[in-house]
């Protein structure tokens, strides 16, 4: 891919997710902006930037992944810098976007911690955001600047495509997600289901009740975040024993806190397939995980922002 | 109810449902505040408050119901008037808050005009939103000021429990309202199912497939907004096609554009349920239909908020 | 006219006045911005830009005529779209700024509608303001962002030069515009005269009185706006009871709201000159009243903003 | 008046025109605040508040008169010195409020001077305003906080009655006042009329026309704003040469720059009517110049304000 | 002390030192609020308000210290709760405000991060600062609401007071902190000194240089930070050596990082006092170090805010 | 210095230093801007700018020193001509930033006007700001654009390493500026001291003592700013009386107030080296005092920054 930049462009990675920023980099053919992002004895962030950033279209990746704050905080502070070293654009590449399950008052007296940090950027001075698979679309609109969501969806349909599995059937694993099982399911023109979970009373266990014929199916479970995998796993698990032949599960954005490894590791899902939104470490990286990759897909987004292309066809 | 409201309290009307401020103000036990919203010669709106509302905690009642533009910009033109006339709180009362659909970008470029109108009433100096089943809860996030969020659910479930059907199952009408249909059933004690619509390919009419057993059952269709009625007199035929005993319909939002009473008269539904959100006038008052209040809810919420205390019993 | 446009111009058009747009177009030389602006079955707008804006410099053409509360929010929806769509700058052209007699409070308790509107062009995004004839000049003040305002009157006085009236005056229906008649009657080389009213005591009739010599003459009245007409009628019909030869009238503004063409018809006044500011339907085009198109000062204006060449000589 | 003030009232006065906040306090019945508003050596405001105005409702006079940018600034920053040290509400009272001629952009490529002083006052943290007699009404646009503005007109109007001048006529020295003059006209119960001054050609000399009938009448020329008084000295000499018997000439605010007095001193006028919204320096004070106070004025509207009753009675 | 509070008065503690805000709590005679602030499995902030804050003075406590990010983010997030559960103001106690130290641009491209959290807290809804000893007290002017801003000093010189150190001087570490120093020899009583170190070459070791007479003297080091302990450890050796009878170091933000507790240990400090803005570990709690409490400082404030009571003499 | 500037350049001046504004458009080879400043009658400001400035970088050159409240407001009335004028960018050139010293609540109930000014300045429209020796750093963090400081010191060095004084000392005149003296030292490779001032009991003299060696040393005094110059006028006596050779004094920002020029004559400074960023009068420019001219510095900076490459190297 011969892309063209012009020379006030300049790509910045921060700690969150540094290989699938030099991945982009390699992609688009670029040099990563130099700067040093470091810790004072306390803890305090210190970012200095080591290259001249005046007049520079800026992209910065950051992915607000666990430690969460840690993130948000690096990431406020380097725009600070940049605004300050009078960046012409600030253009933010968050492709996971944390605290996005915080995006409204599921009871009262609760911060919509979403909102929050949106605004935190807006004030910091970022003048684009670039992501990808917010946790619901609304999030778009804490934004009064340009928002360019990417779907990680294609990415995974393409895996399942290349795959051919035989009689499958996407399977949501609760009441919530069904839109997004509905994508899969057109993509790979199969059928969907949804796992019903219900208490009579409270004390009571839940009652778990398949919506769909699973039954001699491949089934393909899709959510946009693994994060404790205890939903994902559960539905697996209950999947095979009412009679799947298989359980596949995929995600955009691989969280994977807590045991939730041990947990995939330990249940009746064959293949999990998740992007690098999210940095996973090593110890991590089981067989059973699959990953991969949405650089190519962020370095078109850029490519096409910067030259000014319409972003629409990456996500249609 | 024996409220008890401070001399400062005021409560208007603006032009959308008037019967229902009425309403409220009857169980409050205080008068409307006297205000002329005409219009020029043109079709400009011109308000004048004929009421002193220096220092007053004022709280006004519009729905951005259809015509949506003429309601909104009404809205928004009275918020400035009490502003400049010194009110010290401008407590906005939206019962249907209009635009609630356009929350996202469906498809790129396009507005987000849920955010817009949210965006216009905090310029505008509205200080607090009471509203009802915000389409999508994230609509919460929109604003940056306190949002008090109703539920019509209790409402309308409160009537089917009266109503004693037997062998009743909550529908979800599309993979859109689960989460919805899943509270009414929990109240009720009953199972749940959806309707699953998919198109193979371009051209082709659309395969409908009942997800859930409905045989022999009293089907209860529940959504938060009927607008063209089209979805809802779809899935009332289709479940009585396929076997269910009768199917009610019910929601919070009555829209009720176009042919659509028509449509509902015509359709297999036995009853529809909805509420007074929306004034609806007489020609579209069927026997089919039945309007419940929301006035009760409301009143006690403004109450509550005026005397400072916790309103989150009413949505609970 | 052959001017040079650079390639990131953008032209779109909304629903007030989509004839005006299309002659500055082809003044221009471009094509029209692709989009839809439709409305949902219950009357939302709902609008699709339908070619990509990213980094555009957009114009975007819309009076806030009657129906004004559509036309303002159309605006402000089209403005949101834009903006989110990553357009560089949106330049908003409203050839007649509605709610622009509601730019100060006439009596306490009342809006101020016109800063309203300007505050919400700021809020949506708008960056520029070109505008004509703005009921008051102190509205400029209203916006904080650059606005160009572009004076109807030396179209309107080109008209009257060409004509050859002999023994003119400029007359001023009322105490509030001999401003605009000064200006008038400058350009023309000809007497002013006003006409002044006043009740003596509340119920009893307005005494009228002419001041200024109009015996004999050709009087013509200019008004920025004509909606009602009343006034210029009876001014009419009062300068040629009292002597006058003829009378002609001129306004930059047609809003001819209610019965207001038939008064015209029925009253003194020769011939009516109008610009088409604001798109005047069929119905409403009989032969006393002329129209003046001003797409060639606003083409003119904008290829002069566009090409960041000083917009002066335009209004002086 | 036995005014009722609460303990949080507090009420100070800066530099501009003390004597009038005096005359203000003692109306009230209440004492002054404390503060210190001197100069460093080098001429930069120095401010020290006195006392505590934690929690307090300050009221704070001061004209923007002559030094207008001293005024201004003192103004300022009082304003932050009271916000920093936790007043409740700033209420900023602008007897006169300077720049206000420069409301506009007259002709291009000119501040709007008018509109920068009040985003100034927006941004340091007054929370309301109340003035007195606006250059344009429109001025109250150019704040999104409530605007109080009283007229000077009912205290010259009294002044007029009271005297009971016979065969009055009340003249607008050009053709931008008339609407004051109307208003005067009508509290008196006399005709009104203009002076109209025009110049054919560049270079020749300007003719002046009356526009109306003054022979043999004592005129009353009224403006809001007395500033080099040519005008107003123009006015009355021609209207004396061409056959007026005396002419009264009145302004609510009286600048009074450069040698205005000596003009007025030797002009026809009989006698100028002024208020104290500016401070007049005893030199000024020639026996043609009547001074009446708008302290009564404005301390009923403070405490109008202040015990939340409403204003309008005071303009209307 | 018999603190009067109203009714709607709340104070509630997070994270960072919740034993410096029972204390506070204490000697106020009120409860904690109640709210829930725990971790999601993700390590995402979830607060939960566990009672309703509707129209209450909210006083919040939390020292942005280590780790800074997860404070900084709590303290947030909290107040976004806060201020959607229509809290009526948030004063928001800062007893340490963290990354105070980059208060300016020391080299070029460096962010302004103590500027950047100050926004942060202005956009998230506080209304008021307590805090004390800022780095600089320029950074009083970062915010744009009220600050109260306290002094440790008066604590600190009060315990040396008590203690009745003979032929003491203060000495202030190095060039930056004489300001600090000198209030302290004020309040003693004593004589000041200074460190000065200077570089001559690059490479070359730093010279070390005492300006000020400490022979056989009792120096006191004061500082407002105390981190790495390196430059007051070094200070202390240095002044022993040359000839001081005893060494006392004293600071009120005692951040003591990596193994600062070690090197004070091994220092030829005799006694540190610091204060508890900063939550000391157990493990850091060495005999040298003597803690002094500025809970019923804290407690007085608070106490003054709320009451509307000049807080000024609690820092003069 | 054959500097490029684009097209777009455009310089212009206000009147607190048009000299240094003409040197710098000498050295950058260019125009100056065309405008009228001048003043109504009444004395207030009246800009017009006669040239286009659509689409232009501006850069203005004002120091708001004495007067400053009149240069302040010259200032923000020709930011806001040149934003409602469509200039691009307006990069103000601040070579002395009055009321700088008022940057924090020195004691309680006192305004922060340095920070007042700043959010003026941003309200006003300005993009950018270069400064000069900024009486505290942290005033870059008062403003969220983008702040380059340039510093004095470099030029003061220079001329005192041209003179090559033996035996030099450089002295800060009390506790507060010792990291200025600290860097003068550095580049000439001197020792430092300072002059330490107490009051031992309130109504006794101040005792005065020297810390540091002076005896027979040529003594250079240097602060940022001469305002009154008895600081300097006091340490430099003291200095001679107890034993230096001679007493030089320096300063970046000569505000030289009151009769300080004539304190200085009649002191025992041999040498005031000073530089313009305040226009010194010619009455003030006595043979004693050395003016430097920053013209170069801010040429280049302006320069830097048109052409977007770094400003570091001037400042470091």
């Amino acid at each position: 891919m011969p892309y063209q930049l012009r020379k006030n462009f300049k790509l910045f990675s921060l700690n969150s997710n540094p290989e699938l920023t030099k991945e982009i980099a390699d992609l688009l053919g670029c040099e990563l902006g130099k700067s040093s992002i470091t810790r004072f004895s306390d803890g305090e962030v210190q970012i200095h930037l080591e290259e001249s950033v005046r007049g520079a279209e800026v992209y910065l990746v950051q992915s607000t992944s666990q430690p969460s704050n840690e993130h948000v905080m690096e990431l406020l502070i380097m725009i600070d810098a940049l605004k300050r070293a009078s960046a012409e654009t600030i253009n933010v590449v968050i492709p996971y976007y944390g605290y996005a399950r915080q995006d409204r008052k599921a009871s009262s007296r609760e911060p919509i911690t979403a909102k929050l940090v949106a605004n935190m950027l807006e004030t910091a001075g970022a003048t684009r955001i670039i992501t990808m698979d917010l946790h619901a679309p609304q999030l778009q609109g804490f934004f009064d600047m340009p928002v360019d969501q990417l779907l990680g969806e294609t990415i995974l349909a393409a895996h399942f495509q290349e795959k051919g599995l035989e009689d499958a059937i996407v399977v949501a694993p609760d009441n919530g997600g069904l839109g997004r099982a509905r994508k899969l399911a057109n993509d790979l023109d199969v059928p969907i289901g949804f796992i019903d979970k219900r208490r009579m009373n409270p004390g009571e266990p839940e009652t778990i009740n398949i919506v769909g014929d699973i039954q001699g199916k491949n089934a393909i479970i899709i959510v946009d975040i693994i994060d404790t995998a205890t939903t994902v796993a559960l539905a697996a698990n209950v999947l095979v024993e009412r009679g799947a032949k298989a359980v596949y599960a995929c995600c955009t954005h691989a969280v994977l806190s807590g045991n939730s490894v041990q947990l995939i590791e330990d249940s009746a899902i064959t293949e999990l397939v998740v992007t690098n939104t999210i940095r996973i470490p090593e110890e991590k990286r089981i067989p059973k995980i699959t990953i991969l990759s949405v650089a190519p897909l962020l370095a078109e987004a850029i490519e096409h922002v910067h030259n000014e292309k319409p972003v629409t066809p990456l996500f249609e």
